[in-house]
């Protein structure tokens, strides 16, 4: 097996796109894995970390540390026992020093665990999410690695949780083919819009069939109230309405301005402050209830999200699919979410962001919560055009995915042409 | 202003030094960054982060993303004002989306801030915990950053806190020139070390004036208890003993092992668990007392000191020199443990991190806290030769280094005979 890795960026920032109050100027980028082997069914992985420009180097460095690990070795062992695979990789001391678990290390190693699910899955002729949630309740959990957790999910209650959702695992399954998964759309709701702008994208969404869209906070308090009320004067009392402070405010800011937005009918403040900050979130969700906290696109791994549920400080967790160490680590997440009762409601966006998670949130549907209810999949159109098999979105729910594969191969082409720096978009610039 | 970085890599697995429950084959390296300017003073600024071996690469990758950052700027206004320069580096969007301030990143952007201080410090022709001391408290808590810091410490608090360590500052200052700061050492008690080694170097502990040594502990209970009767025996009963765990136990296998051990009087246990789990220490903490909770070398950054302050999570703070982004990042992190009165105590060893952490402890003494009651610098006798102002130790203690600078600069043949992988060191291996 071979690994090869790039460096992808999209020069977003020259139309504004993807602006908030943290990020006014991303070019949204993938720093790109590619596993191949010499098998003859000539499938290839891919997986990727989606950054926002500068840096996107340092990610791809990382992506080469993680080389001596994987080249030159059997793959088939490593396919068949993902949890040891995972292991391997994040707990391999030096590389762990550089996190723990966190950052550019932990980011790099989910892309690799990605390019090898979405390697395996394409051999099994599966979908990732079917092909997840076709395994056994014991080899589910024998892909998640409870250390750090079992103070809050032990195994066996993991098992417990896969084990109740087992039965009614087909009627789930055909139920998804048929609706697709809820969807909400940010479309509208970046900074950088006029006013008419933000009305004529809130319309198209209701128009598309979005039941919720989001807006951008944190920037200007009176700006904020503004396009709030713009937004529903636009959509009308029953789309629901998020915000998004993109960790702008410290805890007590954060108070006061969800409470100066005076609007009890928001379907959830989303990141109001440092994602590392477990207490904060706890301190803010009591006060702002009955509002709801939601976060989870920075935080850094299963151990946060495990103290975020124990001190109730979210109330929507939106895991990401390449913030943590990949499937294998999403999937505690989705176990620890299960154990605590609390919807998974992923972040997507950016780079072929909705393209892979997707299949977390469908195999939370079909094997681990078995619910639907109160669950939605963040949706932006944006840059799917890039991908194999880009999202496809119908009355404003995510069909469930056919192709086998994770979601997470782009075209060539586009490879190619957005190759940092030196593919045609930039070098001509 | 330009830029000089360097992979530079010590062979330390040959002979088991550093080997503990987690880390047991490490090569102590240095990711190295060297400020040199045009300005007729000929002075350079120095500054590393310290990591273990595989990946020192990667950081050293994203030392080099800062370069268009720094590289052609004007250095004067860049020291002048080190708040905003911190700000500059820590709050540019796409290297924060790469964390946000935890990881590769963030460790990378504290050494390029360490490198800057050691040429502030050497221009100023004074050691840089005298050069900071000698700061007003306006200008001191005008290197601290707040955001995310406001409901715990608030910019008046940290003044408030300065300013009353104000007037004791040339007596204390006096006091640490003359006594030197406390040492506690680590030397006897890795993991790799045969019981007669662990007597020997117990008894040259306590020959050479130290008062307290730290024994590795967590990949054996019945080892431990083993080693630590031998180490209590060799020591006798007026030498402090403490334990580290470095990270190996889960929450409710930290407590059992803790008890199992049996000794109340332990000076502390580090690291029982993931540095992410604020909860955990907090409940930890709570079942082991009257034994103290210690952590900090691999805690990413001020808002996670912030919540195990908060938490009752830790009752001794180990900062680390190169973890969280620099002395502005370790400033902010005095200021919280001397809100909440709990004492710094730092990690070192490693490469150099004696050399650096000993000025922030210093300056912890003369101008934030004002006591070295309770607190000591961890010491590890190794690798010191490679340093231009290695530090010193007499009877137990840090002497107050004089030598202008950070005490980062390593020697430039050490420098250019440990380069990964082309040294002579590596090359002929």
């Amino acid at each position: 097996m071979s690994l090869s890795t790039l460096d992808i960026r999209f020069p977003t920032s020259r139309a504004m796109d993807g602006s908030d109050a943290m990020n006014p100027d991303p070019d949204y980028s993938a720093a790109y894995v590619l596993v191949e082997t010499d098998a003859e069914d000539g499938h290839t992985g891919h997986g990727f970390v989606f950054t926002i420009g500068r840096g996107n180097d340092v990610v791809r460095a990382a992506l080469e540390a993680l080389r001596p690990h994987l080249v030159g070795r059997e793959l088939e062992p490593l396919l068949a026992d993902m949890g040891a695979t995972w292991r391997l990789l994040v707990h391999d001391s030096p590389l762990r020093w550089l996190g723990p678990e966190k950052g550019v290390m932990h980011m790099a190693i989910g892309a690799v665990v990605t390019a090898l699910w979405d390697l395996r899955a394409k051999r099994a002729k599966q979908p990732l999410w079917q092909h997840l949630a076709s395994l056994s309740p014991e080899d589910l959990v024998d892909l998640v690695d409870f250390r750090y957790l079992s103070d809050a999910l032990t195994r066996e209650e993991a098992l417990d949780i896969l084990r109740r959702a087992e039965p009614g695992r087909a009627e789930r399954e055909a139920r998804l083919l048929e609706e697709g998964y809820p969807a909400y759309t940010t479309t509208p709701g970046w900074l950088g819009y006029d006013d008419a702008k933000l009305a004529r994208l809130c319309r198209e969404a209701v128009d598309q069939g979005f039941t919720q869209i989001k807006l951008k906070v944190g920037a200007d308090l009176a700006e904020d109230v503004r396009r709030l009320r713009i937004a529903r004067e636009t959509v009308g009392p029953d789309i629901a309405i998020a915000v998004d402070a993109n960790q702008r405010w410290d805890v007590p800011e954060a108070i006061e301005w969800v409470r100066a937005l005076g609007d009890d009918r928001l379907a959830w403040v989303e990141e109001p402050t440092s994602p590392d900050d477990v207490l904060g979130h706890a301190r803010i969700a009591e006060a702002i209830a009955p509002v709801r906290v939601a976060t989870g696109e920075h935080v850094a791994n299963r151990v946060v999200f495990k103290q975020l549920l124990q001190a109730g400080g979210l109330q929507v967790l939106q895991l990401d699919a390449t913030r943590v160490a990949g499937i294998n680590e999403n999937i505690a997440i989705l176990l620890l979410a299960a154990k605590f009762g609390v919807p998974v409601c992923p972040h997507a966006g950016g780079v072929g962001l909705c393209e892979a998670v997707q299949h977390v949130s469908m195999l939370d549907y079909v094997a681990v919560s078995g619910s639907m209810e109160g669950r939605t999949i963040e949706y932006v159109d944006h840059l799917h055009q890039h991908f194999v098999t880009p999202t496809v979105i119908l009355d404003g729910r995510y069909r469930a995915p056919l192709t086998p594969g994770a979601g997470t191969e782009m075209l060539a082409d586009s490879r190619a042409t957005f190759a940092y720096p030196n593919g045609p978009v930039w070098a001509d610039a």
